[in-house]
This record gives C-alpha cells, sequence and structure tokens, in this order.
C-alpha cells in the first residue's frame, strides 16, 4: 500500500485504496505525446472468476477520482465506489462476471503517476510526467488484459472518463469486446467542459505550495486541490438537487463573513476537504488534461473516424441534469455507433443529480446496465 | 480620478472609470448587518437632462464589475458598458430621459470600498469594511436621488445584480420609482448560484498576496483575481456559443501542456488578465457575498415579503442558456409581482449568450426595455 500523499490523519485514504493486486509492465511505454515511462504499473482489483472459456470478463473504467475499489472484497471489506451496482446479483453480476477495474495510469491509487518514483532520476516524475491521453491509458489496460489472459472483453464499461475510456478501447481495440457501455460522457470534450477543467487545474497551479509541481518531500498544495474540488463539485451535481437539499439555509450564527455562510457553502468544503488530502494534484492535472484532449472522432491510422470502429452492441446513458457533460452529447454518442449499423440502446435519465447520477441512482442506471450486460 | 488599483500599465482603467461626478455623504451610513460607515462616496455619471417637474429620471443599475460608465460622455469619450442600449433614439433615450448609473457602494470604481481610506484609521478599510447587503446599495443610491433632487423615478432599471438592486429599490421605496426593469435577475440567490460565487471567492483567497485582505501598498493578489474571474466567465456565457465560437480549436503549435492549449482557455486567460488588474478583489468579495445574501421575498418592517410591495408595472427578461440565473428564476420574479395585481412583462429569450445576453442583444432586449420605457 503507498503511503498515503499528504501528512496528517487521512481516515478515507485506507477504505479506497487498500487490498489492490498490481501489474508491472517492465517494458518501456511510449506515450501517444511522444513521451515515455521506463516501465509502469497499474493497480487492479478483481472480483467474480474467468470461465474457464475466459469469455465473462467486464472492465470497468474509473472516473478521474476513484480508485480501483468498486466494491468490497476480502482484502478490502469497506464499501467501494460501486458498491450498490457491482456484487452478486447486481447489475454487474459477479456471480456470472469476471470483474476488472484498475486505478488510472497517471492516478495516485497504486498505478504509476506523477508521485511515483522515476526509475531515471530515483525522484518522483512531478511535471517531468509525459502527457496522457485517454487512449494511453487504454492501451495500458489493455497490456494488463493480455497478463491476466482476457483476450475479448463480454463488455467495456464507464461513467464520466470511464465512459470515454469505454469508448476509446471499443474503438482502438474492437475485437477486444463484444459490448460497450458509456455512462455520461462524450464523443470528445467540447469548449464548455474544457472551460470547467481549465479553471480546476488553474486552482491548483495557483497554490504557492504548488511549486510547478514540485512538491513531493515539501509542503504539499492541499489548498489548491481544496479549491478545485469545491469548483469540480459544481459543475458534478445539479440546482434543482441542491434547491431541495440545501435552499438557503446559513451555517452558524447566521451572521455573514466572507467566509462560508450558507449550507451549500459548507457542503462545498466538506468535499474539498475530504478529497484534498487524498488525491495527488499533479495527477489531478494530467488526468484532467486527457480528458481534454479527448476525441475518439478523431481519425485513426486508416483515415476514417476512430468511432466508426464501434458496431458491437452499446448501452449509452445520459442525464437532462448534468452541466459538464449533457445529455446531447451521449445523444451524439448513440447516434454515431448507430451510424455504424450497430444495435445501440440510448437511455436519457430526467434526474436531478446532475452528472454525479451514475454513482447515485441504482434503478435507472443499474437496470439498463443489467439488461444490456445479460442480453 | 483614482489610482489603479494595481501596479502596471492598465490601458482598460481610464477607460471605464473616468470623467464621473461624486456625491459625497459626509453622515454616519449604518449598514444592515450592524456595521458602519463614517462616510461614503458614490461615482456617478448622468446623461440627458432632468425635466422641470422632475418626472424623467431612470436609475440604471450596474453588475458586479461595471463602472458607472455607461455611455460614452463629454468628461468620458470611451465606449460605455452599455453603450448601445443607451443614448439619443436608443432603446433608453437620453434624448427623453435623464439617466443616472452610479458605481456600487462597495466598489472600487470611484465609490466607497474596502481600497477606500477609512477616516478612522487613515488605512484603507481593507476587510475591516462591513459586510454589505444589495439593500445598503440601494439606500445609498437613494440617498443620491435625494441629492439629485430626484423624489421619484420615471423607472429602476438593472441587469444580473443591477436586476436585483432595481427589485430591491421598487420593493423597498415603492413611492420612488414608477416602473421597475429587471433582467436576468431573480427574487433571491439560490444555492447554485451561491456555489458558483463561492468557489471565486475562495480562489482570491487562496492567493498568497491576499494576506487576509490586508495587501494595499504590498503585492496585489491579481492571480488570484483571474482565476476568480476565469471562474466567474465559465458561469456568463454558454456552451453552445463557446461551441460555435471555439470548438476544439487549438493554440500554439498544438503540442499538450498542462497550461493553455485549446482556444476556449485563451478566451479565459484574456477575460482574467483583463480584469484582474483593474478591479479590486476585496471589492469583488464583498459585492459577491452581497449578492449571496440578497432576497427581495425576505419579510419586511410590516412582516409581508418585501417583493409584495411593487404594484408599478414591470418588464422582466430572462435567456434560456442562463447558467447563472436560470430563467425559471425570471419567471418566478415575473409571477410574484404579478401576483401583486402589477401590470408584468415577461420576455424570455431564447438566445444563446447565457447571462451576458444583456450586455450583447439590443434587439430582443433593448426593444422590449424601450417599449416599457416609452409606454
Amino acid at each position: 500500500m503507498p503511503r498515503p500523499i499528504a501528512d496528517g490523519p487521512e481516515p478515507q485514504y485506507e477504505k479506497v485504496v487498500s487490498g489492490y493486486e498490481t501489474f508491472h509492465h517492465k517494458d518501456r511505454f511510449g506515450t501517444d505525446w511522444g513521451g515515455e515511462l521506463a516501465e509502469f504499473s497499474l493497480a487492479y482489483e478483481t472480483w467474480g472468476e474467468l470461465s474457464p472459456a475466459r469469455d465473462n470478463a467486464i472492465l470497468l473504467h474509473t472516473g478521474l477520482s476513484s480508485s480501483s475499489h468498486v466494491r468490497s472484497q476480502p482484502k478490502n471489506t469497506h464499501d467501494g465506489w460501486w458498491e450498490a451496482f457491482v456484487g452478486p446479483g447486481r447489475p454487474v453480476d459477479t456471480d456470472r462476471f469476471f470483474v476488472i477495474c484498475s486505478n488510472l495510469l497517471g492516478g495516485c491509487y497504486g498505478s504509476t503517476g506523477p508521485s511515483s518514483t522515476s526509475p531515471k532520476t530515483g525522484e518522483p516524475y512531478a511535471t517531468d510526467f509525459p502527457i496522457l491521453t485517454v487512449n494511453d491509458m487504454v492501451r495500458a489496460q489493455l497490456l494488463l488484459l493480455d497478463h491476466l489472459g482476457v483476450e475479448r472483453l463480454h463488455a467495456t464499461v464507464g461513467s464520466s472518463l470511464g465512459g470515454m475510456q469505454s469508448l476509446q478501447l471499443a474503438a482502438v481495440a474492437p475485437e477486444r469486446a463484444a459490448r460497450v457501455v458509456s455512462i455520461s460522457a462524450a464523443t470528445r470534450s467540447y469548449p464548455q467542459s474544457i472551460a470547467m477543467r481549465f479553471v480546476q487545474r488553474q486552482a491548483v497551479m495557483l497554490d504557492p505550495d504548488w511549486q510547478g509541481g514540485r512538491y513531493y518531500g515539501a509542503s504539499f498544495p492541499h489548498r489548491g486541490q481544496k479549491v478545485a474540488r469545491e469548483i469540480g463539485t459544481t459543475t458534478y451535481r445539479s440546482g434543482p438537487e441542491w434547491q431541495e437539499r440545501f435552499g438557503r439555509e446559513r451555517i452558524g450564527d447566521g451572521v455573514p463573513t466572507l467566509d462560508e455562510d450558507f449550507s451549500i457553502e459548507g457542503y462545498l468544503v466538506h468535499q474539498g476537504e475530504k478529497f484534498c488530502l487524498q488525491y495527488d494534484p499533479n495527477s489531478y492535472l494530467y488526468i484532467s488534461k486527457a480528458m481534454d484532449l479527448f476525441d475518439v472522432t478523431a481519425p485513426g491510422a486508416d483515415g476514417r473516424p476512430l468511432i466508426d470502429n464501434i458496431t458491437v452492441p452499446a448501452l449509452v446513458i445520459g442525464v437532462s441534469s448534468d452541466i459538464l457533460f449533457p445529455s446531447w452529447q451521449q445523444r451524439e454518442v448513440a447516434e454515431r455507433i448507430e451510424a455504424n449499423g450497430a444495435e445501440v440502446t440510448f437511455v436519457e435519465i430526467d434526474g436531478y443529480y446532475g452528472h454525479d447520477t451514475f454513482m447515485i441512482d441504482l434503478e435507472r442506471v443499474g437496470e439498463p446496465l443489467r439488461v444490456h450486460l445479460e442480453a
């Protein structure tokens, strides 16, 4: 288990980052933008059993900030980030499927990222880490699948950034997935989403402790990371939910200050504080940037848009109250894949949890997922 | 003319802050939350002539960041922030009306604010400035109207924060305005808008140069102010506009970095840089907070909601693509005033400029405004 990123007590860290396996790729790994890693590791966890025919594996891709701990398991019995969605009899049924989830390349939950030691220098990579793409992340995952002996997935499944990875995998390695599921993602990043992530990165880099990314072993830029997460949180949820949950409720004695006065502000601070001591700011920068660069409509080696390679059955889910990935973007995903002649199920959820709906709405996200996986 | 806030060249500053008049209120001014100012000044400009009957005055309220310079005039011939909307033959016709615009109490464009010298200490108020409310701002404006000999306005007109002030004035001094116009505002601030402003304030206070607000005469926290404005800009415009204007266009050589790579990011940086050297961060904090605290549905002295006092003809305009003040909030303004038996015109613009539409759409904002003012 890696050391927590920052000093101080971090009750959450062990809950989300422990009890995983490590795949160690010992060879050079070239990245899309011309960088390289001399080697890399991916942290991963699995649930269920790989069938003798090796045809029941599901790869779950994570969003920006989740670890491989999708669900509790013997080596880490704490609830995972999709606990209710994955397990025996659950929408992703571990009695039927062999479920794999890996921490992102570039992340800080056991996989190689900017906080990892560079074998060349013996120091953390920091901002010498190469610029990453979603495609780099997916290529690393395909090497993990090789290692696990999984030639063809039953399905590639993900939400948000995970939904981007899911599409990318199905597009660049169409022979390796029999089904694709993409929830609250897009064919590519549009300017409003880029803008929303840009200002988060700016907040991280505004923290004087960021020090151009070379803060390891020194003061940790947790204040910038906290503000970044507060900004992020304004894009993950929705106004109507907050209106019902917080309204104009005040905290403290009701006498206003320049700091937080409303319950909604207290909520943002809580989200920021919970996150900022356990997530590496440089990982945040690299992975956030990879999301901006994502474009599965870009031409592949044959000059055709990559997404045209997706011809397997697809499930695409969007949420009407999502302001980060508005639902017209999932409709576009569905239409692009349908145009390839594939069988596509498109579900638009009229929910009020915004982008985070995929974490919450077991019925309206889980049921279409179950049907698609078990069809 | 006050000194520019920060060191360095500021080509914009003189354009927006010069050639104004100053109203000096020499008496104590108590603020709603129990603070006080020993005295205050308001910067203001006027256009047109006050009629002998003194019944043709229109008070224009500004948004968070605008000066009193609505339109060019002999003492400042640069274009104002509503140049096309105000002037001879314009929607706010200065051939017919005597138009007044004042810089906000708490601002930094000539009015008393945190950067002003406290007569008590001889030092800038900084964060000893009292917490302000929209009502405080309006009460200061009413004193300005007294000074100008305007007992009853032909109309009170404003957009965004200005639209809040416009409603507040019509509600707390119903005898002083014959008409009310509120564009892209709300009856009160809802949690999503509070959240969007909160993270901007957090960015300002994250800058180590902010120093608890006591930065005058020292390093100016322009980096925090810049990021705050970048965040603000993501809430002022809309995704569809940016999609058409910037798409995924790149800047520079197209090789990604951790900094800005997309044109949309360059645009945000430009907006942040333009603003951060000419606007006082403490003013930003105080005025932003006043917006959060705004609630014209709160009970007045008689226990009834203040907004129930508005019975004069009202024009309410909203924009469907506004994410900061969504159009259901303007519909609520219209419905609340209509319930008082007032004659209300509600216009919902299906435009794609988001919150900033009121600065841009001369036809769809200007024409209803003209009709309402000249009725």
